[in-house]
């Protein structure tokens, strides 16, 4: 167990936007509420999974909800906290822990505000290693575990438990339409996981992996290298094309965010054209025409001098863009993963596709 | 303490549709089921509300959702007592009885259904005194008692509690949004009274009314006598007109059947038309366009001859009909009671009107 220094809170927000995979929210405003905490004293522990006993309670918490209402509604630490007092008093006991059950976007900080808040430790973990739009493409819904119950929270002072559930498709079908009645935003507390199914099913150390990522772009940043050039060396990653984006459409329906992005390449990949589709997140990429990499590889479009994470709610036409991967973690390459997380789960007629070498089919 | 007798289950059925007042479901349906269970030997016990302990739970049960679904559905017992398994679990307490909150309609059966599914006693008692659109409308939100928690459960295996709410109008929008996609019905456990609250604030003895409402009728039918004429006399009602049903107007929204009937007058109604307004229930009878009786009075439509009760979702052109007036409870009579169950809550311009003599304004 350490403690997560105050400048780690803005790497973690970079690194976790850039594991966001174009989805999960942009973390800033998490990370302003955080640093705010930390100028009063707050500090927030993170504990390694190995550390945790076999029978400990760990709560997943995190937001759920419309990525673009969250950029208008400041998150609340108080607003955060709300499902785990609900959690623990509908099960009749304490957690150990608090995680998150998705590294990419702001899910990463938000058990960071409960911990600021309760003094729990966070969990070095995830259940996603990235953003998913979706709760069974986790690795705890893919190894089958339970998920309920599930404790959503509004602004206001309305709770929801989802004590059962038919499956976790119709948890997910009656928490979103309450959700949205709620304001299309809601903070969540799900099944807390024992210290046994963290470390046997959960990915490790992704905290500690968004922190690190966000390090090699701000210290690259700092000494006016390239932090995209830098991001691919230190993380195994490649970057698939760079060039103007040219047209992007875009639409909200079913509670997801899904289009197209066509970018011009520019450089070496002058007179080329990528086309990237996106539910909430990025899942797939062609270049001209041809399929190059497929979810549940992770797939960032990013600003080419800052190496700022661009989200698929922001990404418009004329931004310079560099279109990066990075190698999701191993757990998603199996097959049993990739029937959960790769291009046939999001409708697509093809096989999980990358350009990492090493990797997949 | 008294057993509910097998030849009282069509009486309860035919008394609790007539105080539907053209609402709250047909309870044909879960009469037949609860004479299947009598049939194998199952007998309900009556609890008059005097006999409680004031410090007695008594949880309220009811089906909540479209009246319509209802007719294609089955209610059925082991679905009824499923939300009061969950609160019981929830509140990690037992009750001493189950209620209804409604004995206007269907609602009035439903804890008779969990009665003999739990063994528990009936509390003869409600909260309406008739069937209202919205739980706003019942005697305990009026006097302002906790309305929380809410237990939803659907015909699948998945439950919902609503453990906090902003306000009874905030439970009521989630709780309606969740019940739409579990297919527009659910069985409900409402947060149990004590038995203190019961004597204090319920509609004490309606069960036994909505009985004697219903041998009334009964008995009348058996005579040959006219059942209207026997219904009036012996409940101090009034017939408001007679005639044939010659226009109908209805559309579902927002979760609500509302609409409007035109009836020609017949007999010494003749020349003359009355238009009532619904929602759900009726609220409002105007002859030839003068306002004559309104909400919370309870306004039934009946076929002239057999003396059945008409719904609003049934109501049709052509059939020979008898408006009825019965009266309220005198609790809802109070201003306060009036600014929750009046013609102004359903957003009409006017006040409470009746014709039953030596009520009201």
């Amino acid at each position: 167990m350490r403690t997560i220094e105050p400048d780690e809170i803005d790497l973690l927000a970079t690194g976790a936007w850039i594991l966001g995979a174009g989805g999960g929210g942009n973390p800033y405003l998490a990370g302003l509420n955080l640093r705010t905490l930390y100028e009063t004293g707050t500090r927030v522990s993170l504990i390694d999974p190995m550390e945790l006993a076999d029978d400990d309670a760990v709560a997943l918490v995190s937001s759920m909800g419309a990525p673009l209402v969250g950029r208008e509604r400041l998150s609340d630490p108080r607003f955060a906290v709300k499902p785990l007092v609900a959690m623990q008093k509908y099960l009749g006991r304490e957690v150990r822990a608090v995680m998150s059950g998705e590294i990419g976007g702001t899910n990463a900080l938000q058990p960071l505000m409960v911990a600021a808040v309760t003094g729990l430790p966070v969990v070095d973990a995830d259940a996603m290693g990235r953003a998913f739009p979706e709760t069974q493409m986790s690795s705890f819904a893919i190894d089958e575990l339970p998920m309920l119950p599930l404790v959503l929270a509004d602004i206001r002072d309305t709770e929801l438990i989802i004590p059962r559930a038919e499956s976790p498709k119709w948890m997910e079908r009656i928490a979103r339409k309450a959700l949205t009645e709620m304001g299309s935003v809601a903070a969540t507390c799900k099944a807390p996981r024992t210290g046994r199914e963290v470390k046997d099913h959960a990915i490790l150390h992704s905290t500690t992996k968004a922190i690190r990522i966000g390090r090699t772009v701000h210290e690259a940043r700092r000494r006016h290298d390239d932090p995209i050039a830098a991001l691919v060396e230190a993380e195994k990653g490649a970057v698939l094309f760079r060039g103007k984006v040219h047209d992007v459409s875009r639409r909200a329906t079913e509670g997801f965010l899904r289009g197209t992005v066509r970018i011009e390449g520019l450089d070496g990949d002058r007179g080329a054209s990528l086309e990237l589709a996106f539910q909430n997140e990025f899942a797939a990429a062609w270049r001209d025409g041809e399929v190059q990499v497929t979810t549940p590889e992770i797939i960032c479009v990013m600003d080419s001098v800052s190496g700022e994470a661009i989200g698929t709610e922001m990404i418009r036409y004329g931004q310079r863009v560099s279109v990066v991967v990075l190698p999701v973690p191993d757990f998603f390459l199996t097959q049993r993963a990739l029937a959960a997380t790769g291009p046939r789960a999001f409708g697509y007629d093809f096989d999980f596709r990358t350009v990492l070498a090493g990797r997949g089919q």
